[in-house]
């Protein structure tokens, strides 16, 4: 099934609209080159919904909003709607400010999402209005582990049945579920979490792949985040002396490049629940 | 010649001004350092006009633009014409929204280009109306390729001619032209469409080239693209185990900041007609 | 002193909220995820202050500065301010505009700063409002040389003393200094200014290493700059066949990464006058 998922994307090459954050968007460009899409980023009112009329999927990331990008990212949204895009939701550090709260619940009430990536502190804030992020990484305290993990599967499927959409909570355990079912993913290296941008980018692929699979989404989704997971760890196989985190960063992009679809399969980790 | 523009290059380090797209900027600003120039990068309307007084090129692309990024171009745009610097217009994405395409057009009457670089269904949105753009890359349909190559080149000059400014249309073949003479140029390898920016980083190092060698514009920015071409080869040699798109997108500038006059000289690939 | 400097990040791992530039904020994050920091970014007045509120610092940069972030500048300057933040002021090319000039110099007056950091030029258009700057490098002219450094010493440290704040001029030779002391540094490489952002990024570390070193700023200071310094080194000793400007980049942030305390010990190349 990932497979077909990973071939769909090399297929279909689907274009991306991106409305990101300036921090992570060179990467989330190169990423999606490198799974077989092909993006743009727009984020000007006066083109949004133009931009998004000739391409596949949405890619919403408020890591860097103002009040320009805000409008821009409704108007794309309106119209992906109306084209029936899916439509992809990282709310980067909901729950870190007000703004990016009511952004973030403003931008679930008034599209229908595909799906919505973010680590668990972004996905409570959103949920439960909590508040303890660490800035735009999760708080140790609201980390998915083997002790919650029960409790954290009904957490993602009921706020994906409550959204009406796929939800990945992405962290050392990876959940992705809609109201029924859910990935269980334990790809993935700790490491990652040094670089910048990998949730960012994760955002891109899962997009790309939504829109490479519209009839499987939820397995879609799932091979998305198990394939950065395993660019993650192949990528630290050629780690070299010396590397850091910004090493790393270019061998994940170039992990996804060269990854195959057996290798997908035979590298993913996960269980359904 | 080619080797006399690099040197030019190297010896008075021209500043240029880029009112550029963040996706990019980054690698824009490392390949003008790359090559021996010096970047600014500055987008406020408050500012353009001064930072471009203190430049010696002016690089426009539109990659992501907005109203107040575009307020900048044509500020900064006046000035650089008043003071006779090259202006250099990297039309990203027009044919892709009408407010894409307005703005090139709009930047192509106001100002007095000396160039603009493009992909070729940039340049036909921006020649023709045409808007078979796929995004930010080339619709395959418009390809150069050996079999509409004369064609594409009478194209290339008939476009300057009514701009009245050189053209520079690249992709698997590039085509630089004024309204008499056009270099073909196949250097460069096809990879390099696999990431982003290698389009904007050129855009760049034309405007060093043009800067630095305002008595043979033609032959410098022929120069510029055999250089880029050149060093997506080099780089491409120099590609370990695991590289990806990422890991090439670095060892195509550490080309360019390794390349020599002769080296330049003996590796352009190109043909006058 | 400078291990303990150390150690305190990698204990605190301090939150930095930067406003900053969009050519090298990628960088920035990383190499504040390198030191053990950890990096926000947020620029919009919306939000300035509710960020800088749950951050430990604030780093502030005008590289690409318009109206909207030069506002959100000064409000979460304020808010720094009230909560006894660190605030550190990096004026990427004041001198070559008199937007920046004025602004950084807006940003002094209103903002009780911790630290300053610039090159020479850049520093010498906020004290003495001379322009002679190479937009966003420093003058060659300006340089701080072994025959000009007793004299350079003496500007810093009256410069400290008026701005009421640590000023870090970088560049060939490093000067950190108080009103009363000053560190000169002689770490670093001079392949690290064909690098973009190389100043942004040791800004980032700056504000890091205030914020986790509140009972002694000044060494903080100097650890941060003799970090970065000492990390060109590393990356440079790490260089392979074909690295130019982009691969030595990713080269110094993994050095970072992996620099230990002891080895910041010994490496670190400085006197005190």
């Amino acid at each position: 099934m990932f497979a077909e998922c990973l071939n769909n994307v090399r297929a279909k090459s689907p274009l991306v609209h991106n409305i990101t954050n300036y921090v992570t968007v060179n990467d989330v460009a190169n990423i999606l080159l490198a799974c077989g899409g092909s993006p743009i980023m727009a984020d000007a009112p006066e083109e949004a919904a133009d931009i998004t009329s000739i391409c596949n999927g949405l890619n919403i990331n408020i890591g860097t909003l103002n009040e320009r990008t805000v409008r821009a990212m409704h108007l794309a949204g309106k119209k992906a709607a109306d084209l029936g895009h899916p439509i992809v939701l990282d709310p980067v550090g909901a729950g870190a400010s007000r703004y990016r709260t009511e952004t973030a619940a403003g931008l679930v009430d008034a599209l229908p999402l595909a799906a919505i990536r973010g680590n668990v502190s972004e996905l409570k804030a959103l949920a439960l209005g909590s508040t303890a992020t660490k800035g735009v990484d999760a708080a140790a305290a609201d980390a998915v582990t083997e002790d919650n993990l029960e409790e954290m599967v009904c957490f993602t499927k009921e706020y994906a049945r409550s959204a009406q959409c796929i939800v990945a909570i992405t962290g050392a355990i990876d959940l992705v579920a809609d109201e029924k079912i859910c990935y269980v993913i334990r790809n993935g290296r700790a490491e990652m979490g040094r670089i910048t941008g990998t949730g960012c980018q994760l955002s891109g692929l899962l997009t790309a792949y939504l829109a490479a699979n519209p009839k499987a989404p939820l397995a879609a989704a799932a091979a998305a985040v198990c394939l950065m997971g395993l660019a993650g760890q192949i990528g630290w196989e050629h780690r070299q002396p010396g590397d850091g985190n910004a090493a790393y960063r270019s061998r994940i992009i170039d992990a996804v490049y060269h990854m195959t679809a057996s290798r997908l399969e035979e590298g993913a980790d996960y269980e359904i629940r």
